[in-house]
């Protein structure tokens, strides 16, 4: 009995993977049937059981799709990837980013119960581990009663350090807990790694589309940016990126390298040592930010570029606030050679982070629980990004192309041209709905067209939002 | 017996006031004897207990003293307040902040169970209700899971936000709730304030001595600042800040108008009313910072000078962090006409400030205990500041002077000019002693012989390390 536990916990995943692999290097192209359950449970000597656990999940990521009476087949892309804006590296200057006052509209709208927060990216309720985290915060705090209350001074809780430190192997980092930083979320740890890099006036190279409250928070630090073509499939473009490097001279670069915001695309090992390689020969420290790193959906944690860093020039960004508890605003800052700079800067600005939650943080990944709570929630946006998805394929104009997220759980949709995404904002705010239109994720007007959706509020409850959504839309293409 | 607590309760105060009236304006001077309890009691009509009470807390403020067989003095002063050095408005002109390393080795101590905390001004450990607040922060995260796991998006926790505006009415303020804004302690709340005010290379003009961690922020925010004298008596000298205001047009004013750091003086009502309508008339915004104001020796709670502000140009910052648990990080800023910006600003910066903490504060201001709270570490705070003055005066060199606080936990104390309080404070952190020596107060050479004591951290089992620190002082005259 036991025996069959472990063998279902380990070995549906090698053959979840063996076939990615094979869909990957169309051995088994869209549209065609793939060996039956039966079939594959005798050719890789494991049980049924196991090979109908590794076909669910690649249903739930829209890989394959059963037929009824008929078996599994590799599943129709059914809708294409955004196209990639046609900016080249030649005509890319820095630009200062203009004011945005919708940003905090948006984020504002996630704690309103009469919104359909569709908008900021925020975790599903259900992927909060509110009770367990409360119960064990309860438990440490009185257990450690003056440790709760008191001053973690920089760099923060050492035996949280030295959890985030562990975790970090898994995505290839031989990190000295020393180094770490405990931060008010990552975006503080962006915001001290880009003041300890940047001055006014600076340049700053980033992959865009660009997280809309970086954007804001450029401004706000007095940066031109140098937005970097990305793809959906690839991500950042590292010729052009190169490119700036040389005629730019940017002060330094900042790139989401896993499951980034909005695009959901990860940047494949080759590419993460290739543009590591890139940048140290220029000079250029990377601020690397790996908010989503844990929300792979293959259950595989992705390296992070930091693995392949020398010379102590990545900055690496983390949080548990897409995994564990946003309002526990944990997050932290590995800043390499900075590390010293960065603890005084944080001193400066806020002091310390709050004592309690990263007690509770620090006790939630030593117990062990962690690990098995990603597996949960992973499965569930997996689910909701393909659900979402294949809502919006349904109810947007026709040409609606939309990503296929390797984790994370936002979608970006490209909605046909002519569609201008303030109205459609404008529109479905006035219907309790939260969108992050497309022009807020660039100074560039590429992107006008398009909506990140977040896949984390979709739910039955919600789907009438979508519809609504295409409805707009598609009267706003009419009316165009 | 109700009534009677609630005499105890109520008109102790009122006795312990007039007494301090009574000596302040010489009705009993110096060396002279006080009306007994008795008589006191028969005169003001209140019972014997009632008076006790009142000249325990006269006592404990040093205010007088009672001989054995004799009956009650006014305390003679025995040491005098550190002069006030001889700068003059007309040299004033604004200066950089040179780095200094210290600051932050300074706030590490504070954690570091080898070392003397008397140079961080940290509250005294049996200060914090670290039991009750974790009890409270437990059944607030059971209650409300979700609350206590999302974000609590600028400008924060509704129901703390209610809180702080009432409790401000003691301050002389009709502060609207949506005007407060949650922060990571005061230090973030003036973060945020001098970043909406000031640009790069601005002039900044602020009280001197200055609390040394603003310091450092002042250079990592690139604001030149210029030192108005503040005197131990009297606070701020307005004459020669309406004259920089003139001359040198910084373009914003800091100032801690009650029970500064390090300095302990509270501003009058007059000079805080008189101040704001210098500033205003100039067009120069105030940041104000009140972390102490909670703890007034008296139990009479300051104004602020927000109280007079007309036209929004006052920002008033706060913190619980010198009250209740500094590890919470839940400080505020009310941002006046700079309210919409401050909300966004803290947006891109942390987002937002961590749940739990502001649930736990919120609660327990609500229930009622925080005032009771006040009352009981007021008076641990006035007893401890008067006996470690006291121990300093015995042990230091004879020519020390301390000021003589009004509330809040830190004392100022100049020692002879000949010493440097550099070279005491290395030879002190070699004996597991931390304290902040003058220079770090200051980008001028005045204070260069002075030293801020922590007297939170004031108790017998410390009483050698004051001993420690006159004989190492004594020393290094005697080798100077």
């Amino acid at each position: 009995m036991k025996r069959e536990t472990q063998d279902k916990k380990y070995r549906y995943e090698e053959v979840q993977h063996r076939m990615m692999r094979m869909v990957a290097r169309a051995v088994y192209r869209p549209g065609e049937r793939v060996p039956s359950i039966r079939e594959l449970s005798r050719s890789m000597g494991v049980s049924l059981n196991t090979v109908k656990q590794a076909y669910l999940l690649l249903e739930d990521q829209r890989i394959i799709e059963s037929r009824p009476q008929s078996g599994y087949y590799v599943r129709p892309r059914g809708f294409d990837l955004p196209r990639q804006p046609a900016f080249s590296g030649s005509e890319l200057s820095p630009a200062l980013v203009p004011s945005a006052r919708i940003c905090s509209q948006i984020l504002s709208h996630a704690g309103d119960p009469g919104m359909v927060p569709f908008g900021a990216a925020i975790p599903a309720e259900e992927c909060i581990p509110s009770a367990k985290l409360s119960a064990i915060m309860s438990g440490q705090c009185r257990r450690l009663l003056h440790e709760s209350t008191a001053y973690a001074m920089p760099p923060g809780h050492a035996r949280l350090r030295v959890q985030i430190a562990r975790r970090l192997t898994l995505a290839g980092c031989d990190m000295d807990p020393d180094e770490i930083l405990i931060t008010s979320g990552a975006c503080e740890a962006v915001f001290l790694a880009l003041r300890i890099l940047c001055r006014p006036g600076d340049t700053l190279a980033i992959g865009s589309p660009v997280y809309f409250n970086f954007l804001d928070m450029f401004r706000e630090l007095s940066l031109k940016i140098l937005e970097i073509p990305s793809s959906p499939e690839t991500g950042i473009c590292l010729d052009t990126l190169e490119k700036t490097l040389v005629s730019q001279k940017p002060s330094a670069c900042l790139v989401i390298s896993n499951f980034n915001n909005p695009l959901g695309v990860s940047l494949s090992d080759e590419k993460k040592e290739k543009m590591v390689r890139i940048l140290a020969r220029h000079g250029v420290p990377l601020v690397e930010d790996d908010i989503n790193g844990d929300l792979s959906f293959s259950n595989v944690r992705p390296s992070v570029a930091r693995a392949w860093d020398k010379k102590g020039e990545v900055l690496l960004c983390g949080s548990f606030s897409k995994t564990l508890a946003p309002g526990y605003r944990v997050g932290w800052l590995a800043a390499g050679r900075f590390r010293e700079q960065a603890f005084r800067l944080k001193m400066m600005v806020s002091l310390a982070s709050a004592s309690p939650t990263q007690l509770a943080v620090a006790e939630f990944l030593h117990s062990g629980g962690y690990e098995h709570h990603l597996r949960h929630i992973r499965r569930i946006y997996a689910k909701k990004t393909a659900a979402m998805a294949d809502a919006i394929h349904r109810h947007f104009p026709a040409e609606t192309r939309i990503t296929k997220p390797e984790g994370g759980f936002t979608l970006w949709v490209e909605m046909p041209e002519s569609l201008d995404s303030i109205l459609l904002y404008e529109k479905a705010m006035a219907e309790g709905i939260s969108i992050a239109p497309g022009f807020l994720f660039s100074t560039t007007p590429h992107f006008r067209h398009y909506v990140r959706l977040n896949a984390a509020a979709w739910s039955d409850r919600n789907a009438w939002a979508v519809e609504t959504l295409g409805k707009m839309a598609r009267t706003l293409m009419d009316s165009s």
